[in-house]
């Protein structure tokens, strides 16, 4: 199952939606299938022009290793330099900290990864769960 | 002046609209800003998954270089090793075909650049340009 | 729908057989998934030992732009700065030429790419494509 | 002397039935040659799409270094800057932590590595030895 774009397209308007609702600061939000390509992005007005790449590192790490942001953060700080590595091996695309969301199905496949950037890192995360949930899916921040 | 997330959104779905209508392949549509960052974009269903690197490449050149797409390859059709030395300096990411728009505000600056694939390159360009002109801007093809 | 790794094994051990049916030289097989990565590859006695980047390159050529081998040496030898270009955005990771084989299922939807090297591109190709038809799927050359 | 493709394959199937044997989530495996050159590789099914790259780095660091992944871990951990220029050297390849297991001949010769990835790194590790030994053949981990 893949995810399709009138869905992509869902998940990132939910998004910031969930920015505006929690006051964060402008957020760009990018949506990968799940072979780690980008379906569609939006940067909000205000937001860093790096952005793109910050967003696509989160989301590339989790959906290459199939671990989330928080669980990337947490070998990062316990072996960095394996971290340091894995980035190696994927040319330096890899930002591992939380904002790097799985999207699941009901039987649990990865299908695609969001990753968000222009807030706290946990503040990045808890705007894409709240989108992952509010079309029915399941999110693993 | 800068296009907003609100008009680069619009760009990007009247080009895929222009792609229905004129019963083009799937397109992906990437908006890049005037310091040629990645804004917004949309790869529709069906589309190969290499698309994004392949939209920003047309539009990247095309803001960087300050010349759209049709001029980016006259140069390399009468001047190859020169598109090839660009190419060097902008470290391999610029396609320099059609389908990498220039948008002009009134006065004639560049304010973004849109890179459009998936069909030939003269049908992604001509669907960028109707979009660009639908919300009262100006196209450079 | 994707490949599962029995099928992708099965596919190898095809072209392989038809490669000794057809005393062609040591052949070296890689399978991708629909998103461009390495599934399963397997590399024959005697084969030189850079083969399995070529391998590799036709078929990340195929899957990424959704263009078989023989398409992307046609566009190659016509406009022969563009897929340089392409080459350039995808990391000098494409190899335009036959042996990089699209997988599709009934649907016409691209599943895989298989990548052959090691005799001539035509006869990579031609072993790929027996393989991909004896196990009942479609092969695009 | 080298390692055959047929014992190659058998190798990469003792170790995925071990995987199968103590549980392991879904593993990927490769064998590099005496050289570092990917002899043959098997992603399980539900295995992330980008653990080709993180076994590739276990076995190539092992090979070209003549230092299995134990022995690369601590000297990480000891010494995090030599293995991060080492890294430099052989172009950010190299993932040093168990998993990377050299195999060797009768006379102590280095013939092959392999690299497996997707449970822990120590599980990844026994993984490997277990087939190494079940071919008659001498593994470091």
């Amino acid at each position: 199952m893949a995810l399709s774009l009138r869905r992509a397209r869902t998940i990132i308007r939910k998004t910031l939606e969930k920015g505006r609702e929690l006051e964060l600061k402008p957020l760009s939000v990018v949506v990968l299938d799940a072979g780690g390509h980008v379906q569609a992005f939006e940067r909000e007005d205000g937001a860093a022009p790096g952005r793109f790449a910050i967003a696509h590192g989160k989301a590339y790490g989790a959906v290459m290793l199939g671990m989330a942001g928080t669980a990337q953060m947490q070998r990062a700080e316990g072996q960095a330099y394996f971290m340091a590595a894995v980035n190696g091996v994927y040319g330096g695309q890899v930002v591992p900290v939380p904002g790097g969301v799985l999207v699941r199905d009901k039987k649990g496949a990865v299908i695609a990864a969001i990753g968000v950037t222009g807030d706290t890192s946990d503040n990045d995360a808890a705007a894409a769960l709240a989108a992952i949930e509010a079309v029915g899916l399941t999110g693993e921040i």
